[in-house]
């Protein structure tokens, strides 16, 4: 059983600090009370912090390298949505024994996500205890150049970027829920426990997009946040959301639940005027990820309005969808 | 059971609107994907990050209320190491159950300290599981005047604020260790419970004070990282450093283990060269907490001399004392 501090340092410090760091002589990374970070001149900081529990967000027999990866990207995702720049983060973790082949593979999963994002880390807290990640990190943006939650506008297409659905489907594979072979089920797997966080895309869209938000919880829930921020209704498209080939091969009853209300997703939602829809595309391209239009913001229509989805199937008669985002206080 | 979104709503997003914040115009709270933020013009930002677990950090029956003040405040503590003013601070935490009267007390505890420090919740993330406690806290500082583990100089005098040991006194009252008379075990369970962040010090040490840490782990262990990071050695009177009166009734060898290798402190240790004495004098007077000299620090003196700390007892005559800092992933 290794110490703490060794510990740390075999697996963390070194690691951390052989990472790129930001030039700034003022920077000041693991070793100390705190790491010093300043953002990039005239930029702030876009901060974000998410914990994952073990039995709740990854099942105990994960990969501890799916894990590193998986716990960083989730963050990363957020500056995503921000469209900010990644640059340092912090890892606090308990954990029941310190067992080095296990922090082997999660840090190298943690740090091969990391050195492609150019996020060095610059500060933890290791502890015994059930297994708990939590992870802060720390992005760079124009303030202005943010890309708001309440900044939709009326008229707004609503765009989505990769797929959606293949994670709630991989959960609902290893839950029994329903079956696939092997390859859609690997995919699916892949899916729940590799995202890939929408960075580029997040960059590219700064100055096109108005509102944007990763997803997490599901598009049902996570788009309302928008709506509710923005006071704004919406009309989507609920078959025109983008799945895989693999979900496509589940019933369509399934391929709803899982697009629509699945979570895990890491893909990015968010909102641009039509006359922007040229530039989102070459945004997309350039990011290597697709970008599909799913649907339209619009204004509340009276005082008793309240921000609402108004789900539509493809022929675009009404949908009644009683979904719900994921919550992590209910069973799922 | 409230679901986790009104949850965080009604104890924390609410309160974190209410907080005082920066005044720029750039930043942004609770409720988007991110948290903007931004140090003070000219200044970088000090970041740390404390997880604090069940039965390891805190017993299970900790009042809800102390442990919300603790959770912050040992946070803070690292802030006050660095000279850093506090700014902002996220939370995460799991928790087996969304108990109200739970979150309430803990809420109020947590927003108590807050409040004093001028400190703004602008982050969370809130999970179910075993109860679990994740921090990071934001303070700002000029970065010439950060107080750094690495820059101690050889001739410095040592010095500790307020009084060391009463909440590892308080763990031995609790674990049968030793008993103590109802007031002593109240003053020291207080210790334990609701150690205060050392701010107003570290602020009135910038230009003052060479290096600084916080005492979480015991004087032993954290002095040392001190001495590693400016590698030099340190001479330390053991009965010098402070207790209080209630400590002093207990044996004198449990007085040097609770001041030496206690842990949870949250004192300052620092290091100013002695013509700064009567200005550490009078910070300590304008932060209102008393400071002690008990040592000083030496250079190495062969090539294969390493950072160490010669004890002393109050004649001055060695100490052989093998007292190690607390280790987590140790049995305590």
């Amino acid at each position: 059983m290794l110490s703490e501090f060794s510990l740390i340092d075999r697996f963390f410090a070194r690691r951390a600090a052989a990472q790129p760091s930001d030039a700034a002589a003022d920077t000041l990374g693991i070793g100390d009370d705190c790491a010093l970070l300043a953002p990039r001149a005239g930029e702030v900081l876009a901060i974000s912090t998410d914990m994952l529990v073990e039995g709740r967000h990854f099942f105990p027999d994960i990969d501890p390298e799916a894990l590193g990866h998986k716990a960083l990207a989730v963050n990363l995702s957020d500056l995503a949505a921000m469209g900010a720049q990644p640059q340092a983060f912090t890892l606090a973790f308990s954990l029941p024994k310190a067992d080095e082949a296990w922090l082997a593979a999660f840090s190298e999963g943690l740090f091969a996500l990391a050195e492609r994002h150019g996020c060095a880390l610059i500060g933890g807290d290791t502890t015994g205890g059930p297994l708990n990640l939590c992870i802060t990190v720390f992005g760079s943006v124009p303030p202005r150049m943010a890309l708001r939650r309440d900044a939709a506008r009326p008229g707004d297409d609503i765009w989505i970027s990769g797929t959606l659905g293949d994670a709630r489907a991989g959960l609902g594979v290893r839950r029994g829920e329903w079956s696939a072979d092997a390859d859609d089920a690997a995919r699916f797997r892949h899916a729940l426990e590799r995202p890939e966080p929408r960075v580029a895309l997040g960059l590219a869209l700064r100055g096109i997009a108005h509102a944007a938000l990763d997803l997490s919880d599901g598009l049902a829930g996570d788009l309302l946040h928008i709506l509710e921020r923005s006071n704004l209704r919406a009309t989507v498209d609920a078959d025109a959301v983008p799945r895989s080939a693999a979900l496509r091969r589940l019933s369509l009853e399934v391929q709803r639940r899982c697009t629509l209300a699945g979570g895990d997703d890491y893909e990015l939602c968010f909102t641009a005027p039509p006359a922007a829809r040229a530039s989102v595309e070459t945004a997309g391209r350039e990011a290597g990820v697709p970008v599909t239009r799913i649907g339209t913001i619009s204004a509340l229509q009276t005082a008793a309005d309240r921000p609402a989805i108004d789900w539509r199937d493809a022929a675009g008669a009404p949908l009644t969808l009683t979904l719900q985002g994921f919550d992590h206080f209910h069973a799922d």
